[in-house]
């Protein structure tokens, strides 16, 4: 259990700090104004992403901090040439504390190439891909010249439990047939989007974990129809957004198959270790970002002739918000060490446990942080609202929460032999 | 404590129950769909009230289910022309099983002419208002043909203490004068919204409850700038909607005042008491229509096996909502007979109480019902996410949980002689 | 949902509340000391019963507050020998406020003869008892002559599913044999304690609603062994208690059973429902009693300079105590209405609900008042750690909260047709 | 951040682990019954210690696992002659899996000499001990001759704000004399209990830090008069024991203040750090035997065709604790970092936090133990009613929750500048 990040990724971290503060926090508030008019417009220029975006990004691919996700040991010939940081991969438990920071902001992610699902799906095709996948679609990736998304959840049935998947990918002579509808597929917004992976039932007769396949779907193949585009608690999280997917008929070569048909399940225990670990620690980020918030509006602001924070249970409320975000941040950096030490494998417990207890965490903070804000915690003149609904989604997403205690349970029953 | 409603009050909720079910119900997702996709226009039609509306208050009203609010003892001629239910007034033990029928849908409180904060206005005129007022407000709000708005909370100063209210209502020889900021003003966003009833300061130097009074302001006079509507977890809850408000020299008669200069806490305390239970009640009504929709989707959708409500935690997740729900109930009603029995004064820690405990008891049903309902229930496809955002704007609106915390804090005290 | 009792119940209530503070709180605290003293004497004499309490027992009875339990209808010849205050037996409705008024003191129900299992097993062979049955065992109980138990629980099963229950009623020519241990057996241990009913398996072939029976069984019957008596966070509850016993070819006639073999669920199910109620609303008092401890604490010490009552969060917990306490009274009080209107039958799911929602409303509530007593709140010179305990046990008495919750569920269910 | 114990800490934990296992577990019924049956012969021999304890001590002693508390740095002459484990003294995160284990038994840390407050107290004489003291006192308790007492808490004023504190400790010529009530004085029932340190007031006029002093007073002098013995949850904790002790005119010599009069609060900072890990390391280990009793007995009991953990939320229930088990761990080894990397001055948040959260999540995984267990769960058959009464009294012990939360808030907000 040692969760220090090396003298490098310190050194990151710190680079990072100060980006996000001098070159992402400046232009915030003004950047979710401009979406926020664009939307009301009616144009659908939300939907195209601001300049300024792609003005940060290269200020900071040219600061090193680029693709800083890449995992050590299998960024191979990219990290020279694609970040990060000038050198190798970083561990996860190096990898934290950056996500931590960037969690902070809704845009850092993005700045710095390191979002949901991109991240996560160019891992995939880092781990698992062809050379020629990895030529076409994980060079441009890298490089930030499209996006990606990640089609599995499907709106007919429950996705909590993967066998009930309904979308299918035959095959049909030398060609995959993908047919059915998916949702909740984060990223399909963006007009850079040009791939989809898409996991469906390629073999309903195999054994269970055999039947599906990870397919590349290059996201302009006749057949594939973004029929619309979903809000959470109000929002659409533009430009990259989630969309309901229908596929049609859809047809992409044998060679699409990411690691060949039947692997979905392998590639997925993969991927996602490491994603909930960032998207926990990006949780951590927006608890402590909220946190501040709160500390400042209850500071500032009076009633009764005190501060508001020093009325009732105030206090107490921010002193558990400290006590639940710090001691969630060790649960996360110690899932982070377990899948840097023993692998995907060896952290199943660990990763269920950061996922149930994250998003909940922040949810807590978040509800602290919007109280003492009152009428205004609800509004997008703040980013509580937004924050909230992050939090939220998470208890869903990538699995929810009763499917991770589940499993939880089960390793704990298994380690007493029943 | 005979929470029972009179037989008239149970025959009207009968009615009411039917006229949701076979009026409301049917069209309500047409409804909703119909306003976001005019928002999403950005043409601003999603402010202009849907034609249906204005049948479906004419049915209601041949139907005699009119301003069924109409506080019994209060209601006075209006009662016969203008509702409730063929008859005098009901009492707030008869109302709350009808508020709690309507809080099922969010638009069922206007097609009956109940919602805030018109009937709470209405209430302010029939109870305080002068004769003039009556006939050129009261009378014209009672019939449907305008809306109103309250505005009282500030952005800012911390409105949870009314004496921190910065807006001024000064007397100027024969005209008073209002200057300065509101906002959260509901209702203004509708185009039939004339009058808005301002709480403001008259008197600086009275003594701390005889400072502010309340002036009845038309919406059109000059000086009144709606500078913004405002979002709640992204949703503007249009065609009415929560306003930034700018009074700049608004000058009105001084006829305005409603019950003379510094009678704003007197009033307050005689209306808020009633429609915190009407709050409260359709927050229960809520949390009832969202239980219905867990168990339907909990009953319909398998996972491993087995449907959702039959997994982990589920159903005993199910009966905590039961229990909540229930012992909420009961305390509001508790709150009603109180009121009627006794008056706003006799029920002030009631009526704190089922403030503080009825959004929170809907917030977690809620939450369940969400979790339960996968992806989905965030999204705008149900009225899971504008549910829980009614429910947490409660734990503000009209008041902090912590101010009123603090008041049953306060009584219980003196119950003791502290 | 008329929760108001009746006159003669109110008039009935105001005569407890002045017995409880006049005759029984001044000897409360010498009382528990002198058990105390028994208890670390090492003789046994603690399993006597002070010679207070058949003082007091005459007193209340002199006063006509004896046997106030006995329940409207079913009283027939025993309300004018035996109470209840001079006339027929009291609606649910009535005796809650007066079970409440007893929960504030531990003796309380054992002085208007009011106590469990005693009240229940009265019950019972008033509504199912043979008259020989009633000629010999309920007469002296209502007359307070002799104490009765109740032996359901078993050691060696999980209780909670009464089709695991082992102990044997079998029939034996002309007469019942039991085997088999049970515990938790409450009132074993008290000197006058004669009778125990005994639920135990007759048929294991019958139907699964009719294999057990009830059975009469003398104390003093061969056979029967009381093994040792049980402690529940350290305290023996003397001079009652509670005793694991052995039963061992206990043999009685078959004019033992209770309205016949096989009865014994349908019994339990009319015994339960008030005794729920009962249970709960002395709850409801506890808390209260508790409650008035932590206002007495919190305003009379000081610490940093102000009372501990207004330091932190304290007032905000004081006031979610009183939300707590009123919507749980107001939902048992609903339960006893329901049972009063519909009876046992036409109440289940609100039994559970109260029985799963009081102990744990009592048990936040009594924390609370710990707490704010610092290192005295767990010494036995307070009441609160025998009120922590009563409430704790009575999450797994009668069913633990998990069945009760599975059946409220059900429940939930079934009215949503599943 | 580096939580991982040196190689022979860990050799240590193996050990200690073996120990546990193959000495203490097997005799911990028998000791309990024994130490039961001893209390309830009313001879008082409960407060001798059983001869077994000094047999295992010797063991331990023997293997070299023996005062193995002592901190790294300060132990000096006597690591070597005293422990521990044939080396210098642990750090805290060394330690702190040691404390772990000890916590899984209730006489583990007394087996080791490594007990509260002896611990506490010979960490007290070693840091700030004179030559004097350390010969006459520290040397035995090392040695395990001699137990002692801590005196701090009192009866008549809030203990948890210092400078309430009544009991004196004046100079009067060249002798201290102590007068006034203490109470909660752990380890004053033992026998060999020859020590005690009472912090009292010397300087009234003093600066608010500088007014405390530490004295030693050996327990056998004049005027030291242990009144009573205390419960919580009706427990004595025998043969320690919590006591009520009256100090009337007690003299002792100048020599006896610690570190000189009005020391009390810099040696309080010093003691308090370590002590609190210690605390919470054992309730982590507390509630680690508490869950796996859970899930012996939710595995191996059978309720409606299934063993218990399986039904309803329990496996819900068993995938929190260990979340909450888990992420309190990390907590606290934190904090044990931090004491270690930057001393009591820079860890007093984490020292606090863990203060408030290892109780309440050891509270939680004991319930959900004793809930599962069913009427067992409240008996001394098993240790969960201690364990309960262990973790809820430290809720107050060391300070109370409240007065922690208010510490972590005043540093969160210093963090912020306010």
């Amino acid at each position: 259990m040692d969760f220090r990040p090396s003298p490098r990724a310190t050194e990151i971290s710190r680079l990072v700090a100060d980006f996000i503060e001098n070159e992402i926090e400046p232009i915030e508030a003004a950047y979710h104004q401009e979406i926020k008019r664009r939307r009301e417009s009616g144009t659908g220029e939300n939907w195209q992403e601001l300049p300024v975006l792609k003005d940060l990004q290269a200020k900071a691919r040219r600061a090193g901090l680029w693709n800083l996700f890449l995992p050590a040991g299998h960024e191979g010939p990219y990290a020279g040439r694609f970040g990060t940081a000038g050198g190798t991969g970083l561990s996860n438990v190096d990898y934290a504390p950056i996500a931590e920071l960037t969690g902070r902001s809704f845009i850092a992610p993005y700045v710095f190439n390191c979002n949901a699902p991109d991240s996560g799906n160019m891992e995939v095709l880092l781990k698992y891909g062809s050379q020629s996948q990895k030529d076409v679609w994980l060079e441009r990736l890298l490089d930030g010249q499209i996006r990606s998304a990640f089609l599995m959840t499907e709106p007919d049935v429950a996705s909590s439990d993967a066998t009930n998947m309904e979308v299918t990918a035959s095959i049909d002579g030398d060609e995959i047939v993908l047919n059915g509808r998916k949702w909740f597929s984060t990223g399909v917004g963006h007009e850079d989007c040009e791939i989809f992976i898409v996991m469906a039932v390629t073999d309903p007769e195999a054994d269970r974990h055999r039947r599906h396949s990870m397919v590349l779907v290059p996201r302009h193949t006749r057949g594939v129809k973004v029929e619309r585009m979903l809000t959470t608690m109000g929002s659409f999280d533009e430009p990259h957004g989630h969309g309901e997917v229908n596929l049609s008929d859809v047809r992409v070569p044998m060679d699409n198959f990411i690691s060949g048909p039947g692997e979905a399940f392998a590639i997925a225990q993969g991927r996602l270790g490491p994603g909930r670990v960032h998207h926990c620690m990006r949780l951590i980020g927006l608890a402590e970002k909220s946190l501040d918030l709160a500390i400042k509006r209850g500071t500032s602001r009076t009633a009764f002739g005190k501060p508001l924070m020093n009325l009732g249970g105030n206090r107490e409320r921010l002193a558990q918000s400290r006590i639940a975000i710090d001691s969630t941040r060790y649960l996360v950096l110690n899932a982070a060490w377990k899948l840097d030490t023993y692998g995907p494998e060896g952290a199943i417990s660990e990763v269920s446990q950061i996922k149930v207890a994250a998003p909940r965490m922040a949810m807590d903070v978040i509800d602290f942080a919007m109280q003492i804000h009152g009428a205004a915690g609800l509004t997008d003149d703040l980013p509580l609202a937004a924050a909230w609904t992050t939090a939220r989604s998470l208890r869903y997403a990538d699995g929810p929460d009763e499917v991770h205690l589940g499993l939880i349970a089960r390793l704990e029953l298994l380690k007493h032999g029943h």
